[in-house]
């Protein structure tokens, strides 16, 4: 059979993405879990498929085994993530690969999460099976980011997004900002938010946009809405207080504005009171919580404090072919106590892409402890 | 013969992009002329070709009918620009042409120039030679943009050229600057200021940065350099009064310091008092001094002056990946006036490039009197 000939052959690769494509939908609902998709093959023919929907349903190869069936004795099992060995809500699905009689695995990549780091693919090869690893292994590494970097840092993955005009500012003089960028990027940024488990802002946001950080129309679902406010000063009617919606949690700290901590509280607005409320605080609250990815929506004041703190990790920033002018306090990043050009922040791994009439550039901050990917066993 | 049976063959686009390269070799040399090639083809072979190398000297269509010598008698001409019809410093390349025979000539574009304005191609009709006009016209228009400009407005073009980080900051809260971009986005600048007649600074981008303003090392001639002060308050010694590299002039109002003036007066830079220095007056200066492109590399606060007064009608933006942040001082475009964000100025036909690890973002602003593409007679 062809597709065993070759340990990674143009029918493993794509197979492969095709496993990136199954796991993808169901982006922004799997946390704390990773995205995993799955795809059995028997003499070139698909005989099952799967994903992971959500922490608690099944995993992505017990879905594919289900629909296999019988057929899966002798067959190709694809993951773009190593099966886990260790019984978590689920049953380990190495045992469940090794049971069904499959002759041969390919794994994207090895899983971060140091209950498994390789022990999966261990058990299946101790049963005899082969297993090749690293197929695709930059795309599987790319779609699970948010994954393999709370597992290394124990902290969330933290994006940052903006948009700007072509001269750097986020807002005309006056803070008047609606819009900067086309209906079609602000649509590019509802799917974002969709992929992203938790958005936060400060309250200046809260009071000078009033945002509802929802996903308005778009496929997906709502991210848990974060607002900072050390003194709780907020309004008590605001869009983000619609908690039917999507929820919606403050954090402040003890002995904040009272009135309006009840007024919220009456929503079913979540209160929480930090000892100290600091990007890295709130942060770490969110990786508790089980969060992957939050995405920053914050203004400059913030962002500079939260990248200070190390907790952007990656920037979407969204580029308006227009010029507004201005003095300069409506800028995206304020002051990092950074005073000479070379001791900017270099983004690396950058990418472009149009978007309607705008821009959109990604890419990535230096990480303090920078990710390593796993060695292929 | 195949290029005569189609008015704009894949041979009539291909040698009118050939004369746009010759046009090409003389770029930043010619003004206030326009950048012209032309290329005599006869039974499909080359047998002349000529640019128009700088203001007093031939004009292209002259250098190839010499090339050409008897052999263009049935030949056809193509030329970018629409032959002249008038006697000028040289006597019209119109007559030239129909002297020596030709039998069909290809104009990329109509003059602009209301001395020709058309006439050069009725005079051409006129003799019974078969004239095509239009072919390659958007890349003929393009690449005679600011000649085009300065016929239809009576002005320079102006090109307002900066260098911001991802975050929109032209340097550090401490006003460093150096360097925002690599060495390859540096170069780019370099030749960028090889093709514009002059480059406009305003007195702190001297005190600051102490710049050369000149294209280095590449190839390509050095624009006049043009200095805006009102005080006159500026270092007696700097890079910019070594006037053996290159032209300096200083535009000021009358009764600036002038101790300051004799100074720079004994360095050989030109002094001028203006009744009233703005960049509209500035731009009149250089009109009358008969450039065609100028570059503003000026900071944010002169920028926003000269957008106001409608003397910027390109930006060539230059983005690094880095992120430096800031209060924002330190921005591309100052306060313009503009409270809200609808009344922004559009950047239209925006195009980007990757330089090196950089990008550049080139387009239009809104012209007053918009550019009207002359009827193709």
């Amino acid at each position: 059979m062809t597709v065993q000939e070759s340990p990674a052959s143009a029918f493993d690769r794509a197979t492969m993405q095709r496993c990136l494509e199954l796991a993808r939908t169901a982006i922004g609902r799997t946390a704390p879990n990773p995205l995993v998709g799955s795809v059995i093959v028997n003499q070139g023919n698909v005989i099952g498929e799967g994903f992971h929907p959500q922490a608690g349903e099944p995993h992505a190869e017990v879905f594919a085994l289900r629909q296999a069936g019988d057929r899966a004795r002798g067959a190709t099992l694809y993951v773009n993530l190593e099966p886990c060995s260790h019984t978590g809500r689920t049953p380990p699905c190495a045992e469940a690969i090794i049971q069904a009689g499959l002759a041969r695995v390919v794994v994207g990549m090895v899983d971060p999460n140091p209950l498994v780091a390789g022990q999966g693919i261990a058990r299946l090869r101790q049963a005899g099976i082969e297993v090749h690893v690293g197929i695709e292994a930059t795309d599987c590494q790319t779609l699970n980011e948010a994954f393999i970097h709370r597992m290394q840092h124990h902290q969330p993955f933290g994006i940052f997004k903006y948009a700007m005009t072509l001269d750097g500012k986020i807002a005309a003089s006056t803070g008047h900002s609606h819009w900067i960028t086309s209906p079609t990027a602000r649509q590019k940024v509802h799917q974002l938010r969709a992929s992203c488990d938790a958005v936060i802002v400060g309250g200046n946001t809260v009071r000078q946009d009033n945002p509802h950080l929802t996903t308005h129309d778009q496929a997906g679902s709502n991210p848990l809405r974060v607002v900072m406010s050390r003194s709780l000063d907020l309004p008590t009617d605001a869009n983000l207080w619609h908690t039917a919606v999507a929820p919606t949690i403050v954090l402040t700290e003890s002995g904040a504005n009272s009135e309006v901590k009840a007024a919220l509280l009456k929503q079913a607005v979540e209160v929480i009171e930090l000892p100290d409320l600091t990007p890295q605080s709130v942060m770490a609250q969110l990786y508790d919580r089980g969060c992957l990815s939050v995405l920053w929506e914050c203004g400059g004041t913030l962002a500079a404090t939260a990248m200070q703190q190390a907790c952007i990790h990656k920037v979407w920033a969204f580029i308006a072919p227009k010029i507004i002018g201005g003095s300069g306090g409506f800028t995206p990043v304020g002051d990092m106590g950074l005073s000479q050009m070379t001791e900017a922040l270099p983004i690396t791994r950058l990418n472009i892409q149009s978007i309607g009439p705008d821009f959109l550039l990604e890419g990535y901050l230096p990480v303090e402890n920078p990710v390593i990917n796993d060695p292929i066993p």
